[in-house]
């Protein structure tokens, strides 16, 4: 047989939560249409409103179409500055900002900028896929810590700390740790303690720390959020954020990355991610335009995103009262993002795997979901709470029945 | 010292045609402006025209500004593929065809699908900068050929062959062969009789080809212009494509790469492109849509296509015209895409290289050109022609005056 064309690390560019896009396809145009709650995107549930709309117009009317700024447009790169010192408090300029084709295209830069081959990075699960795809496509090992399930998906951090202190060697080249928060796939928002605790591991064990915070206005049931920005300073740190959620605007594909420090390591990692950014020439420019402006109207957004909030968060604690009364699984009520991730009680049902669940409440209800394996935690699966909350009550009840139809 | 966080591979991310900007804009900022000769970038001299930014309006007004399908819309692939099918009589069907981030995407798709450490690649130089860029940070090594100066920078395929010959035992790993037609930064339109040899040798070591061809509709001169795809029939092969240069749209960030055989590695690779394509979502939304439309209104498209050419041409040539008064350097008239690509007589200048002479030339003259040197071709330098003919004509003025004010 002949050798295959492909990399051995090519392998890993997997992402489990589209896997079952064409399969979803297939059968929504051979009888029942699948209801999608696999994809965490906004745009989809959520009109992208008008004052995101028509500064777009407005961009491709004043023909801003050609090449932006491989870093960002100036005035997205300023917006963006102008966003932090309003909500955090941070002082940031020019150099500190990268915009990128989303947070997936900031993630790929991160891993080709500091991983080599057998490079460490340590990632908690459950993850978001693509984290650990994009790390081992350009060879580099996940160290895996976790969520504590038990602990409402926050991070135990005396176990975090015995970790770090267990592998302390291979710490040499571990050459970040990336947090989720709020989180995908849990919906959790962490403590400020324990974020308080993971700053001061970072500090100890000399790890440059990453906080994707794309969720971070996506907040609710009483939530308390702490971006790793208000305690991280003097610590070489990023943070990533972008358009797709809270600008309801994921069909942009604007993302950003801010690395606030003056330390060695952060002027490495901000000089070397403009190189990654001109490789490419730039994010798409009317869209930039767009978000800027969008960003710079704080009423407006403000607005929308409360309407976006209060419709999530019905829809999210409908959906969770009527998971609490499936006994075949148990669940964590989010507070932030957009997602539910219930553990099943595998014993219980007729399932090999959450994949063969996923799949087969696909055919059998049509209701697309993800399997929690793709995220590094099996048994569990991910179910996106944005449709309406009528719509979120007819499916749950839909895979409550489900799952007492296949009970063992 | 501390070691850098950076990997070693990440200093192959550099970018020689952007590489100049943060100066230029300095520059502009305290005096002269600064006459940007350095992007090839058509939407910074001709307005997108209505045809595509009124689809791309109606595709906002129309909310599709979710995620879309990661592959590409269905739209805009049918579109492709109507566009195959009329202009080269190419039959595709749906997965033959993936939509990325421009151009520059796919490259680092392939490269991440294909590349392992120590495997090869054969481009020719003068390259495109990011082919060698992307091959090398994924762990590639390049196997450099060259398109013949010589032979108005055609490739001799006898030179190809014999040393397709001599690196017999390399080939083993040898994944792909590149070539860019019309050429970026010669603007050689490559003859069909070594296009011929070049699918020959291909087929005889078993080498997969990729032509990148986003010049494709943009020749002159009386240039005949050969797709691969009109040769390539029954071995592995792809094309590359998209809207950034004839669709005069490159802030859009589309482009696309086509897979048409159905011989195992052909396969292999279009499956494995669609699962990068997942992992990063989607390109950007509503430009999908606005390409689709337009690459449909062939009537409209024609007629935009052949006013940018006209003017390139006059432009381009008006440009070579006064170069070749210029004995300090030589020249090569092109009859595609828009560059120029002199070479220069150092031997007889005050510069030490290539970079030199550009630097002091945007210092000097505020005119941003790129380096040879950056595309593999010391002692040259690149002349972007997209600007009007009287705009052009006085940077060429000033650039043989240039010249000769640094005689040695």
């Amino acid at each position: 047989m002949k050798a295959s064309i492909l990399s051995k690390k090519s392998k890993y560019a997997r992402f489990a939560i589209r896997e079952d896009d064409a399969m979803a396809e297939k059968l929504s145009k051979t009888g029942r249409k699948v209801l999608k709650l696999s994809g965490g995107d906004p745009a989809a549930y959520f009109p992208t409103p008008a004052y995101i709309i028509n500064p777009y117009i407005k961009a491709l009317r004043n023909h801003k179409t050609a090449y932006a700024r491989s870093q960002g447009t100036h005035e997205l790169v300023d917006a963006i500055i102008g966003r932090y010192k309003r909500k955090y408090g941070l002082t940031l300029s020019d150099e500190d900002v990268i915009v990128t084709n989303g947070v997936a295209e900031a993630i790929t830069f991160i891993n080709s900028a500091m991983i080599d081959d057998n490079d460490k990075a340590i990632l908690f699960k459950p993850y978001y896929p693509q984290y650990i795809s994009s790390l081992k496509t350009y060879g580099g090992i996940e160290i895996l810590e976790y969520y504590d399930e038990k602990l409402d998906w926050n991070i135990n951090t005396d176990s975090l700390e015995r970790s770090l202190k267990k592998i302390g060697k291979h710490v040499k080249n571990t050459k970040y740790m990336l947090l989720t928060n709020p989180n995908n796939p849990t919906g959790t928002v962490l403590d400020r303690k324990v974020l308080e605790e993971i700053v001061d591991l970072a500090n100890e064990y000399n790890i440059f720390l990453i906080s994707d915070e794309v969720y971070d206005e996506l907040t609710y049931n009483g939530a308390k959020y702490t971006s790793i920005c208000k305690l991280a300073s003097g610590i070489p740190y990023m943070v990533l954020n972008g358009a797709s959620k809270a600008f309801d605007a994921s069909g942009f594909r604007i993302g950003y990355a801010i690395i606030p420090g003056d330390d060695n390591r952060s002027i490495e990692v901000k000089d070397k991610l403009v190189d990654y950014a001109m490789v490419r020439l730039s994010a798409n420019t009317p869209a930039q335009y767009a978000i800027a402006e969008a960003m710079n109207n704080v009423k407006e957004h403000e607005k929308a995103v409360n309407r976006m909030i209060s419709s999530i968060e019905r829809s999210t604690n409908s959906s969770v009262d009527l998971l609490e009364e499936n006994t075949f699984l148990d669940v964590v009520r989010p507070k932030g993002a957009f997602y539910i991730f219930p553990r099943l009680h595998m014993k219980d049902l007729k399932f090999r795997n959450d994949k063969e669940f996923v799949e087969t409440l696909l055919k059998e209800e049509r209701i697309q979901t993800a399997r929690g394996s793709g995220f590094g935690s099996p048994n569990h699966f991910r179910i996106v709470s944005l449709a309406p909350e009528r719509i979120m009550k007819g499916a749950i009840e839909k895979i409550n029945g489900f799952c007492k139809r296949h009970a063992r």
